[in-house]
């Protein structure tokens, strides 16, 4: 039951500054982009539980890849918003994990996703179990 | 019922050419750039139709804007490939559209998704009712 | 003398990370994001300043554009690394600034630019002097 | 003489529309993305020559590397503009070759830049020599 466990989770949150870059000519953040914004956030969640991109490669010969994204939009991020990201574990499969994740003004929430994060080696793109001390570390 | 209106519209294809800029150092298309590719199509497709998102903005002071995005990777895109993008129409709202989105490479398809299209104004971004010549050229 | 007036200035900089979204396939990150690096000290910058995009753009009706980018890269960024971007006012022209930026890892610098900002009108992007209470902040 | 065997060589151009994913929130065409659509050009003229990127990368070890930019903004491209940009090349080092790149509208230039780019082997990032075969390619 995802929801259970996604309850007895904590968020993680990172801050994000909207620049130009990542705006179009509609005058808001391109649609996309948020996607960029989320994937920053499950890095820096990763690395703060002791997990990083290249040692799980190299090591591990494991890589993270999105299976699935279910985006809502809500309200347009504009040029200068400043930002937080969340991450939640919402449920573990047996070689992905799903998250919820959130972008944040403070004026409330702008987007939100469901995201599923399949484990694949590196090689192949075949689906792995997630490394027993990553998913400890996780939990 | 959005499957019996999906299978009177024909599907749209445009091209694209995977480049450096769309790859991560994963080896593979960065999972955001589908939707770049995606909104690539819908604007060629809209421009075949006869609608510019500039004369929409200036003329009827409407804007397109994504509220929904629910995505499944199945297989990565990687450097030099030579994909195809379909939008295909699957339902109409009050104020939206709905899209099946696919992108394929001559083995099999690597990417789908639905997407649902809101129609707003320009100065709020509140939601108004598709104007009645576009509808009819969409449909 | 732009030399002179560098040589008195102080450098201002500004810490990015490098995440899966500004890597290529060539595993390093794709040369044009060090712009986009470029433009966040400097929007930085401007904002430790007192010089909101936004705000310019409003009272004044002005906007900064790039004339002039002349970009060295000695070494390649990778994913996970952790970057300094440095900005320091190399000269003022009448109606533009030219700045010197670094891209800086702890083992060195990895990309230089010289850049020429141009201070031009919303409207018909023509070049416009920089406002006295700007100069005034920024020398 | 860089400026003779520039007269000598053709310019092979390549055609690029403005999508909302190139434009940002002042209504143009963000600067970094003019070196995307020069890369473009880039790949698509050795293409047209019969070098792939992965080709060199796997029979030779080698790839192409930026080390240079000076870029030259005149006007921006905006949403929707269909562009044009040319490669020719410029010169020849030991190591490398310089290319200039003009991206053009229908009533004019926008921007153009001289590049250059090295060849390094793709383990240690070190000048190569351009491979004999893809040099008469090239001339």
């Amino acid at each position: 039951m995802p929801n259970t466990i996604a309850d007895e989770h904590a968020e993680f949150t990172w801050p994000v500054r909207v620049y130009y870059e990542d705006t179009d000519s509609g005058g808001v953040v391109y649609y996309a982009n948020y996607l960029r914004y989320m994937e920053r956030a499950r890095t820096e969640w990763l690395r703060a539980l002791g997990v990083e991109h290249e040692t799980l490669r190299v090591e591990s010969g494991l890589q993270f890849v999105i299976a699935e994204v279910n985006l809502r939009y809500a309200r347009p991020a504009k040029l200068d918003d400043q930002l937080s990201v969340g991450v939640k574990i919402a449920g573990f499969g047996r070689a992905s994990l799903t998250l919820d994740q959130t972008v944040r003004r403070a004026d409330g929430v702008l987007c939100n996703a469901r995201v599923r994060v399949a484990c694949v080696d590196v090689q192949r793109f075949r689906p792995c179990p997630l490394p027993k001390q990553i998913f400890r570390r996780l939990t």
